[in-house]
C-alpha cells in the first residue's frame, strides 16, 4: 500500500452521534446485559434476532415525529430501488416476523438484545446508535402479561443493581385518558389528534403542567424561543385534562374507584380502568406493592403504537442537570400495549404487549450509582521479554500458563523492559514474569508482583533508592512452580476486586 | 390503528439475504462466542466496540471486488450529503479507531464480535448480514503476534468443540509470491497486477490448479458457461506459479531452506521466508506441531490489505455439497498482516495483523459435528390456569417459583387446560403446576411431569384409558413444598440433558 502521501491522506473521522465503546464499556455492558437477560429467562422468555435492516414499510412510522427529521430512520434504496432501512426499534421487527410465523406457539414471547438507529439530533445522552433490550409477549390480550411486565421492570432494575426505593414503575392505560378525552368531545376524538394530545402530555417531565397547558391551548415558546402552536383546546377542555394530570399516583380499589369517576361515562374509560385494576390485583398477588408500581395517570409515553396500558420505569435518585440543577435520573424503561402492530401485516387480531430496557441509559444510571465495577483487563499476567532472542523460551511460557488456567499476555511489542513494565501496569495486569539467560540456565523464572511494588514503593517514600535495590515484590522460584506461583500473586488480589 | 383493510395491508416481508435467528440458533450462537471469547481473553485481548455505520471513504475499498457489485457495501448519504455505509469487516473500523487514538497502549490488543454486511449475491449459505468475531494485534510488527494468530485459531477451534485433526491451520507470507513474482517480471510487479494474479491462486480450492493456470493465462469458462478474462501471463511464467502452488505444505528448517529456493534472490521473497522461519519457531516452542499448523503456499487470502503472513483455518472433515460431491468443510476463520490500514489515515507506520472467525459458518460446521445441544427453553416451568378466575393465585405460585431460584413461565394465554398442557409441551417444558378451586381449598398444588409422562404414555400403548385414568406422573405436594417438589423432578432430567 506504501506510505500514503500527505494529501492522499484518509480522516479518521467516526460519525457524529455514534460511539467506540472502550473495553471495561463493553464489559460492564455485556454484564447488565447478562442480569437483564437472567431476569427475562426466570419469566421464560425466549430469545429472537431480527436483522437489523428491514424494509421501510415493515417498519412502519410510529416513532414522535415532532423531534425527527426525515422520518428519523437511516434508509437506502436497495438494488431493486425498494426503500429498506436500519430498524429504530426491536417491536416492529417483532411485528414483521410474528406476521411471517403464524405457527409461533401462543403467547409467544420472546426477548431480544441489540443496537437500534434514529436520525435524532445527537446530544451528550443521545446517540444515533444505541441498545435496547425487550421482552415482548404475543398473542394474548390479558392482562397478566402487562402485570409482568411491570414485575419484569422491578426484578431487572434490582438485579442490575438498582436498590428497592430507588426506582418507581407507573403504569397507566391509554384507554383512561382518551375516556376523559371523549367525555370532553362528545365521543369525536381521531386518533390523530388523540396522539397529539398524548404527546403533548408526555412533555409533563419536561415543561410542567403549566407547559402542558400552553401545549395543549394557544401553544408555547420553548427556551430556545422558537414557539410551538398549541393543539386549540378550549379552557375547559384543558382543564379536564389538567384534573387528570393531577391525580396523584396510587394503588388499589379506592383508588381505582377516583379513577372510574374521572372517566365517567365513557366506555373506553371504563375498560381503561378495568385493565388497570386487573394489573393491581396481579401485582398485589404476586408482592408488588405501591413501593415499587404505582398507576399513574400521567404516563402516556411517546409512540403512537400503543393501544392500552403503558408503563416506564423512573430512577428516582437525583442527578444534577447540564443546567446545575439537580432533577431525577428519569425513565430507563418503558412500553405498552400494542394490540394494531400484528394486524397491520394479517388483518387478524393479534394482541400484544411488551417492554424496553435503555440499555445506554440505565448503565449510565448505575455508574452514578456506583454498581460498575468492572476491569477492563482480562489477562492479569504479563510475559515479558528481557532477552528477545528468547522469544521462543518465553512463548513457551506464555502456552504453560493459558495451559495452568491462567489468561497470560506474551509480550509481542519490540520495546525493552522498562517500557514492557509500563504497559504492563498500563495495561492492568498484576504480575509480570521475568526470564534472562541466567535464570534460563538455572532453570528459574521470575515473579514481579505489580501491586505489591506499587504499594511499596508508595509506603517507603524516600527509601526509593534502598527498595528498588531489594526488589522486595520480586521472587525466583524454580520453573516448574511457574503456574502455582503465578496464580498465588493473582489470588493474593482477587478478593480484594470483589 | 383500527383492522387493516385488506388492501392497506402491508406484505409482512425479510429483506433477502437476512435472517432471523430463533431461540435455539441465538443460544447456540451466544454460548459459541463465549466459548471463542474466553480464548480470545486467554491470549489477554480486551473488547472492542465500534459503530456499525462509518465514513465510506474510511472503510476503504478492500473487498475483493470481482464477486460484487456497488463495491459491496450499503451506503447512504447523511443529512450533511456525505457518504455513510454499514461495515462489510470490522477490520477496517479498527483502523479508523486505532488513527483517532493515538494514545493507545502499543501494542494494543483487541477483540470485537458483531454483524457485518455485505451487498453480494445471497446463496443458502451466504448470507449479506452475518457475524465476525475478530482478534487484532497493532502497533508491533513482531511475528510473534502472527505466530499467536496461529495458535488462537487452534485452540479456538477445540475450544466449541473441533477436535484436534479435524481441523488444519494454514499459514503463509504474501511475501513469498510476492518474490516469485518479482523474478518473474524483474521486479515489476505492480500491486494492482500483483493483486489480481494473488485473486486468481485465492481460487484454488474451487478451480483446481488447472483453473488457476487459465485464470493466469488466457482465460476460463466457468460452470454458468461465461469466460473470465485471463490475466494473459506468459506460458513460462504460469510455470513458476503453478511450480510454487504444487509445494506440499510442511512445516520445519528443511521445509523453510526448500521454500528458500523458490524464492531465489528475491529480497521480499527472502523475507516471507524468514517471517514464516519466526512463526514456525514460536509455533513450535508453545507446543503447536505440524499436526495442527502447517506452512501452505498455496494460501493467500483474497482481501486487498494483507501485506505479509496470512493464515486461514479449514475444517478437514467432509460434507456433501450442492453437487452430491464430497468436500472438505473448508474455511472458517482467516486473517493475515495489514502493515498499511492504519497508515492510510495517520502517515505514520503502523504494524498489525490478526485473524476472524465467520461465527455462522463455523456454528453450521458445529451442527454438523453434533456439538451444538442448546436448548431453546428457557424456563422448565409453567404455571398453568385451569380456573382462571384464579389468576391472583396463580401469579403468586409463578413468583415464589421464581423468588426460589426457578425460571417459571405463568400462561398468560387465554386457551383451556388442554391446549396450555400442549402448549408447555411445545414449547419444552417439563413441569407443569396445576391448582384448582379444590387444591387451593386443600392447601395443595399438583404437579405434572410432563416427560415421565409422555414415557408412560409411549410404554403403556393399549392401556392408555387405564393410565390416563391413574396418571403416575401426576402427584400433589403441599403449597408449601411448591418449590422443592418442581426442582425434584427438574434435576430428574437435568443430568440426562447434560
Amino acid at each position: 500500500m506504501g506510505r500514503a502521501e500527505k494529501s492522499h491522506r484518509i480522516k479518521p473521522r467516526r460519525i457524529k452521534g455514534f460511539r467506540d465503546l472502550t473495553a471495561a464499556e463493553v464489559r460492564a455492558r455485556d454484564r447488565m446485559i447478562a442480569q437483564v437477560r437472567a431476569v427475562y429467562e426466570r419469566y421464560g422468555f425466549v430469545p429472537l434476532e431480527t436483522p437489523a435492516l428491514e424494509y421501510v414499510d415493515a417498519l412502519g412510522k410510529f416513532l414522535p415525529e415532532s423531534d425527527l427529521p426525515d422520518a428519523g430512520i437511516y434508509a437506502l434504496r436497495d438494488e431493486k430501488e425498494e426503500w429498506i432501512g436500519l430498524r429504530y426499534d426491536l417491536t416492529a421487527p417483532l411485528s414483521r416476523y410474528v406476521a411471517m410465523n403464524p405457527d409461533l406457539p401462543r403467547p409467544y414471547r420472546r426477548y431480544q438484545v441489540g443496537p437500534v438507529y434514529r436520525v435524532e439530533k445527537p446530544g451528550p445522552d443521545r446517540f444515533r446508535e444505541f441498545y435496547q433490550f425487550d421482552f415482548d409477549t404475543v398473542g394474548t390480550g390479558s392482562m397478566l402479561a402487562d402485570a409482568e411486565c411491570c414485575m419484569i421492570m422491578c426484578d431487572t432494575l434490582e438485579a442490575v443493581g438498582v436498590a428497592r426505593g430507588k426506582y418507581m414503575v407507573r403504569v397507566n392505560d391509554r384507554k383512561v385518558l382518551t375516556g376523559v378525552l371523549e367525555n370532553l368531545t362528545g365521543g369525536d376524538v381521531a386518533s390523530e389528534r388523540s396522539l397529539q394530545i398524548l404527546r403533548s402530555i408526555d412533555k409533563l417531565d419536561r415543561v410542567g403542567l403549566a407547559g402542558v397547558r400552553e401545549l395543549l391551548g394557544k401553544g408555547r415558546r420553548d427556551e430556545s424561543g422558537a414557539f410551538v402552536t398549541g393543539l386549540q383546546l378550549r379552557e375547559d377542555q384543558i382543564e379536564v385534562v389538567a384534573g387528570c394530570l393531577s391525580i396523584a399516583a396510587g394503588r388499589g380499589p379506592e383508588f381505582l374507584a377516583g379513577l372510574k369517576a374521572v372517566v365517567g361515562e365513557s366506555q373506553t374509560g371504563g375498560e381503561g380502568v378495568d385493565e388497570l385494576r386487573q394489573i393491581d390485583e396481579a401485582l398485589t398477588a404476586a408482592g408488588f406493592g405501591a413501593d415499587r408500581v404505582v398507576i399513574d395517570p400521567t404516563v402516556v409515553r411517546g409512540l403512537a403504537y400503543y393501544t392500552g396500558p403503558v408503563f416506564e420505569a423512573a430512577l428516582t435518585f437525583d442527578v444534577v442537570g447540564p443546567d446545575g440543577e439537580k432533577r431525577q435520573f428519569g425513565s430507563v424503561f418503558g412500553g405498552g400495549r400494542y394490540d394494531g402492530l400484528v394486524e397491520r401485516f394479517t388483518g387478524q387480531e393479534m394482541p400484544a404487549t411488551g417492554a424496553s430496557i435503555g440499555v445506554d441509559r440505565l448503565l449510565a444510571a448505575l455508574h452514578i450509582l456506583g454498581k460498575v465495577e468492572v476491569s477492563a483487563t482480562t489477562a492479569r499476567v504479563l510475559v515479558t521479554r528481557l532477552d528477545k532472542a528468547l522469544s521462543a523460551e518465553y512463548t513457551r511460557l506464555a502456552a504453560e500458563l493459558r495451559a495452568g488456567g491462567i489468561n497470560a499476555e506474551l509480550y509481542v511489542g519490540t520495546q525493552g523492559i522498562a517500557k514492557q513494565f509500563k504497559y504492563a501496569s498500563d495495561s492492568g495486569k498484576t504480575v509480570c514474569v521475568i526470564v534472562g539467560a541466567d535464570e534460563l540456565a538455572r532453570n528459574e523464572v521470575s515473579i514481579k508482583d505489580l501491586r505489591l511494588g506499587d504499594e511499596l514503593s508508595r509506603d517507603i517514600g524516600a527509601d526509593r533508592k534502598k527498595w528498588l535495590e531489594e526488589q522486595p515484590a520480586q521472587f525466583t522460584v524454580p520453573r516448574t512452580e511457574l503456574v502455582a506461583a503465578v496464580s498465588r500473586v493473582i489470588q493474593r488480589y482477587e478478593s480484594r476486586d470483589g
